[in-house]
Order: structure tokens, then C-alpha cells, then sequence
């Protein structure tokens, strides 16, 4: 079955001091945000913060490429590119799951920081049979031309929810009988979990894995082996780690009759 | 079991024509090799291709520049960083396996091109308990100071065999009685095999896979099942690829009770 919920849309450059300030605080994925040489510094470094909090990058151009980029002198000293991902909501999500006819299987990215990372994961999770991902609109990476890159093209694909917070998404899919679990330390070694039935799995960032609100609001922790611990290396990489608890979760869902 | 067949030496400057020419073909993992601006072109031309086939980048620097680096005036224009990673051979991995009393258990590289994919297979073997990594002098990456950061540190716990030829090593690895199994499309569901025993994995290069006529020597071919094929999405990330079937294999091997 089509995902149809994502509307795939060019690429849109905004500028403009407004147009671009709505658009950074909007949570949309912008990669990119370009300020003249010619901005006062003060503005320069407001915008600076802005895309910061956005997870983008700001580069300084030349005033005479800016205009070249906008096709015109109004641009104010400040333009982006919008992201070509249209978000859907946690609804949505659920929605599309009671159209597949099937359990509801999510993935929720609880600050990924690194969009290679990010990328794979929503690469894997769409290999895997699951029917979103969902963001942090703050503390992780949007989803950027490097993310759709990196999941080779599954970004445009997997619906992908943006919410202001993940603990409180945690607690309304339990509201909605979802079992939520997390991969972190101290948990129940992955095949002795039961992994069928309606689903999410928390992924942590690369630095602090899952935070500690976030963990305490699951319903469980699924943990992997390790050998060779005590060396230093002590962890798998986090898309990797996604990799092995997802393929585990959709060979159970397959054992179980719940996908073809 | 501390692993102390790889020898940690400080990366070691080299310089000199004959020195980084000889750096470059003897398979040393080699990151930039520097060229001074007064070089002869055709000398350049020769540094650069052979830094190609090293998988090595060559950097255009001021003679001065070099002057500075190598501490003398002797540098002849050519310089490179000497990687810090002392490779081992297959007959050492198989020794590793033996003096630990457990049935190998190596991965095989063959042609894996991106260092950060290369690094998170390293960590994912290290971490899986595997003896050893296999990886080929030409074709693929080789241990760069950017695959030692990506293996978070177990491209310098793991020992590293690189070899000339893959196709010749998986010949070796069989006779010596180790079941060969390549990741690829068109083989036996994961879970379908037994992965217990003296086992190699085969991952192929991240554009073609594994190259045709290793897999045509390998002993079997592990796939993995996908959900929504047939999208243009259709192929895991090589390094979580190797991620879920690194870590069936540990499952396997310490069901039946060859790891604690």
C-alpha cells in the first residue's frame, strides 16, 4: 500500500526578515539560512540564534548573491530554503496505521543529533514495515536534504511527525495502547522482550541516549549484548542499535501474522 | 581476553619521494599525502594517483608549509602521515580464535568504501564478539584516522588483517573449515540459518554489493527481508545490514554456549 500522507513539494526559498523568522520558528526543516554582508550585526546574530534552534546552519553571502538567489532586491538581507518535507501529526500516524490494518509501529527520535544517523533510521524503520517516525520539533536534527539523503529517499516516503515534546507523546500513545519502549541500558535482553502488538520505540541521541524523563514515562527497556564491554567501546551506534532492535520487532510482527 | 595483537604506534610523519611512495604501496593505511606547490605536474600527477589507489586524498601545500611539517628541507616535496594501525594476517586472526577456544569468527570487507560505514561495521564486529576484521588493499577504505573515529576506538581493539585479494582469503578461510556467508539478495531469510560454528561474514561495497565472484565462493548467502519494496528504497545501510546480522550471529553463537 502507497503512503500518500506525505506531500512531497519542491524545494521554496523565502526571504525576507519575517517571512524567514516564521519559518525557522515553524519547527519545518530549513538546512540552510543566508545572510547578507550587509546586515547589522545584531540582526545577523538573531537570525544566527534562530537557525541554530532550528538545527540549521547560517552562511553569510555577499549582498549582490543574495539578490542573484532571490531574483530580486527585496529579500532584506535574508533568505532560506524551505524543506521539501510536509509533517504530519501523531493522529495522522495513527490514522495510517488503522488504514494498513495493522498494529501501530512507530519510531520516535528522542534527539538524534546527527543526520546521517537520523537518515539511516528512517531508512531502516521504512525497510522494517514501520508506519512513522516522529521528531522533537527542538534538541535534534530536522528533517534536512542530508537526512533525505542519508535515508535514501525513505524520508520523503516514511510519514515523519514533529511534536513539541517527546514525553508527552510517549504518554498519549500509551493513552492509545501502545506500548512504548526505549533502547537503553538496564533493560531486558532483546529476545526476551515481546515485541508484537501495537508498538514505538524510543531511540536516544548519540551523546546521552534516551533522557531520563522520556525513559521513565516507557512501559520498557530493550537492551542489547555486548561483548568485549569494559574496553572502552561500550556502545553500538545508534542507527545500528535502530537496525537490530527494528529488524527484531518486524521478524516477530512476521512471526505473528501481523505483515506479509 | 585483552586483544594485544595490534601494536598502538604514534601516527608517524614520512617523507620523501621513494619513503611515501613505498608508504602508499605497501597497503598502510595512509589518510592526506601532502605535495608541495613546486612540484614538477607529472610528479604530482604520479603522488596523486598512487594516493588514489592507496584510498589516500592528496593535499596541494606551500613548499614552506611542507618545510615546517617535516622539521627539514629534505622532505623532496612529498610527505604523508603513516597510519597507526599495524595490520595482521589471516593466520594471525585464526590464532586469535584458537588462543580464546572459540570457533572464528571474522567479517569480511569487501570493498566497503565509506569510512564511516567501515567504522560502525568495526564497532559492530568488536562489539559482536567477532576475532577479526578482513579488509582489502585496493577497492575499499582503509583504516583512516576517520574509520578509527567512527568505530568509536575498535578499529584499534579489533585486529585488522588487509589482504590482496577477498576472493583468495574466503578460499583460505574454507579450507581451514570456516563456513563463509555473504549478505546479499536471493539467500536464506536470516533467521533461517544456522550461524553457529567457525563463521566469516562477507559485506560488499555500499553502490554494487559483494562483488560476483566472491559470492560465488562463499558458502551461503544470508538476506534480509524488507517491507516495502519495490518503492526505490529497496537495500539496508551496508553498516546496519551487517548490524543485524552480526548480532544474530552473537545470539546464535552464545545460545549455544560458545560466548558467556
Amino acid at each position: 500500500m502507497e503512503q500518500n500522507n506525505k506531500v512531497e513539494k519542491d524545494t521554496q526559498l523565502v526571504y525576507g526578515k519575517n517571512p524567514v523568522a516564521e519559518l525557522l520558528k515553524s519547527g519545518s526543516g530549513v538546512d540552510t539560512v543566508y545572510l547578507a554582508d550587509t546586515l547589522p550585526p545584531q540582526v545577523a546574530a538573531y537570525y544566527t540564534a534562530l537557525a541554530k534552534q532550528a538545527g540549521a546552519v547560517a552562511k553569510q553571502v555577499k549582498s549582490v548573491k543574495l539578490k542573484a538567489m532571490c531574483g530580486t532586491e527585496s529579500h532584506q538581507g535574508v533568505a532560506a530554503y524551505a524543506s521539501s518535507i510536509e509533517y504530519v501529526s501523531l493522529n495522522d500516524l495513527m490514522e495510517i496505521s488503522k488504514e494498513k490494518g495493522e498494529d501501530p509501529f512507530f519510531v520516535l527520535a528522542d534527539g538524534v543529533e546527527d543526520p546521517h544517523n537520523l537518515g539511516a533510521i528512517i531508512r531502516t524503520a521504512f525497510l522494517c514495515g514501520a508506519h512513522g517516525i516522529v521528531i522533537p520539533k527542538r534538541g535534534g536534527a530536522p528533517i534536512t536534504p542530508i537526512v533525505l539523503k542519508a535515508s535514501a529517499g525513505a524520508a520523503a516516503r516514511l510519514p515523519v511527525a514533529r511534536v513539541a515534546n517527546i514525553g508527552e507523546t510517549v504518554r498519549q500513545l500509551k493513552k492509545q495502547n501502545v506500548f512504548v519502549y526505549c533502547a537503553d541500558m538496564g533493560g531486558a535482553p532483546l529476545h526476551k522482550n515481546n515485541l508484537t502488538g501495537p508498538i514505538a520505540l524510543v531511540m536516544g541521541s548519540e551523546g546521552s541516549g534516551v533522557s531520563p524523563l522520556v525513559k521513565k514515562l516507557c512501559d520498557g527497556v530493550v537492551s542489547l549484548s555486548m561483548a568485549g564491554q569494559g574496553t572502552g567501546v561500550d556502545s553500538f551506534n545508534v542507527s545500528v542499535a535502530a537496525g537490530i532492535i527494528l529488524y527484531e520487532i518486524m521478524h516477530q510482527r512476521t512471526q505473528n501474522g501481523q505483515l506479509q
